[in-house]
């Protein structure tokens, strides 16, 4: 048995402030950032200080409450109408993570259901942005746990890949794919992570890979293109990834890069597992053609730290994320258990 | 019709030294390195001052001659000793490009078969470099030309995927893949390049696209994990990469990711063209499983620039090449015509 001795905490409330750790200047430097008004906190989200589906959730909900806090008026009414600006202005931060838009709406919907006075209405989303974070801490465990049921049985001791960072930094802490890496490091059937570095912005390089020495997990970072070639050598026993959202037939967006590495996947008979909070699943969407793709600012593409790697004259195009079909997809782990994504819609009656 | 206006040419021989334009200095500074002794051509092949198969045949070639000039024998047995010797020290820099082993095979071969004084060897050694870079060119003109054949006739204006530099600067000038991408530009075939940056050394970003920018050709860059993305989005009509090994049966080593992008363009039916000098083919084995992969310093990956990306800990796995199965591949694009890699032996008897 291996013992996890990280405890990574992306959101932390704080005397009245919102902690986050600087996850852009990570793994050379871990600094903290303080935020305490919404605007602060929908630029954090938008420049990923803090990044990671379900974390954006967790900082998007206390973002709400900051929001709620810079509210001048006793009034209900006024208050919910200032309220929902507050709402447009974190939903404009990122487009495709759904765990960020249903956050905020839960937010909403427990502001619009108490009766109390502003005051009271503020304590409460206090209150929910904190039972959101205390969720997803829980949903991690789970994730992990239900995963560990459904990995290969064989061997005992996995070579697993993982694309971007899905850990501690992504979550309210544990992680959705790497708990999944994490229980089964703590169970000993962990032999090694195999980390794509994830260009253009380099979470696997440096967050994923962070996490794991601060876990004594042992990890190979590779880039991106060198996945199939790792496959094609026998080096890999399976794959789990993440997810920014998951449309109603199991078809998964994540990270860019994600499709090509199902592709491969499936190219060399690899189980491909998607881990995620139900809060993902986008039941209103029947399939992934829908969801909007974020595409973002070139210079992530064309410079690195300070150096810049492309010649002027040239264009770029930078989608943030891709789309993976459910038939690439071998289950998609939640809290409630690991599905197969055509069964993704018995969930929806529940 | 287009022009092209670009005249690249990595290696060029003049005033007895060999000029190498420094590609680790690309796109933000043009320089020339003067290289006048073979040990500092080995370390310019090493270091990637000069990269790309066909360039470090040239390249080698030259520095056969330089280490001839240094040998101060007038005696042809011990002349052609140490000509081994020089021919040692070159052959030990990059383990995969078959280039490099034909270019020093051929100038020994032909100091072996000169029966002239030393002085006259060393002359006719010159003469024979001369022609490899001259052949190399030829080469380069008539891939171009042939590609342009076998290049979907629908869409006339083609969007053409590419990997790492095969360009100018990977030859003796013009390029292979891109030799064949600028013949299609030349003839108003081509729409736009979508280049791969090219991890670890980012060859695609920094050389292809800067090549692109020389000759106006509308160049776009992405991360190596997009390729698959703008398939499914219809964004690739076709996909052309250079070799740096093929075997007898067609399998093809090339720089790292081309595995992975040869199996998501066959995903996506969208036809995968190696372009290569037949120089390329080692026929001696048959097939790539026995071609020798060359594993660099993983600095290459956990720093670009200055920018240091991992966390100290973290492991690496750096291989420079992958091998993509000949059944992976729609046709080789050699000087003598485009095959079907299954073809490829009806050239042995030639």
């Amino acid at each position: 048995m291996n013992a996890i001795k990280s405890e990574i905490y992306p959101v932390i409330w704080k005397n009245d402030q919102v902690l986050l750790i600087d996850q852009t200047r990570l793994p050379n430097e871990y600094s903290v950032v303080e935020i305490s008004r919404s605007l602060d906190m929908a630029q954090a989200i938008k420049t990923m200080i803090v990044r990671g589906a379900p974390a954006i959730g967790v900082a998007a909900a206390y973002g709400m409450y900051l929001g709620a806090l810079e509210i001048e008026t006793d009034q209900r009414k006024d208050f919910l109408q200032k309220l929902e600006e507050v709402a447009q202005l974190l939903q404009q931060t990122r487009p495709t993570a759904v765990n960020l838009f249903w956050a905020i709406s839960r937010m909403l919907k427990t502001a619009y259901e108490s009766l109390g006075t502003v005051e009271e209405i503020k304590a409460i989303l206090l209150k929910t942005a904190q039972d959101i974070q205390q969720e997803d801490l829980e949903t991690c465990y789970a994730i992990g746990k239900n995963g560990l049921s459904v990995l290969p049985s064989e061997p005992h001791q996995l070579r697993i890949l993982t694309h971007c960072n899905t850990g501690g930094l992504a979550t309210a802490g544990y992680g959705t794919a790497l708990g999944v890496i994490r229980s089964a490091w703590q169970s000993g059937r962990l032999l090694r992570v195999y980390a794509d570095e994830t260009r253009p912005r380099l979470q696997g390089a440096k967050l994923t890979a962070w996490e794991c020495v601060q876990d004594n997990i042992p990890v190979t970072v590779i880039s991106d293109g060198m996945a199939a070639h790792c496959m094609k050598q026998g080096m890999v026993d399976a794959v789990i990834v993440g997810a920014d959202r998951i449309a109603a037939n199991g078809d998964t967006a994540n990270k860019i890069g994600t499709y090509s590495l199902a592709v491969v996947s499936k190219m060399h008979s690899i189980p491909f597992f998607v881990a995620a909070p139900l809060s993902t699943i986008d039941f209103e969407l029947p399939n992934g053609e829908q969801i909007p793709i974020e595409e973002r600012d070139p210079v992530e593409i064309y410079q690195v730290g300070k150096t810049v790697i492309c010649p002027e004259g040239a264009d770029f195009y930078n989608p943030a994320f891709d789309v993976t079909p459910a038939e690439l997809i071998t289950a998609i782990i939640t809290e409630k258990g690991a599905f197969k994504p055509s069964d993704l819609s018995l969930l929806m009656s529940r």
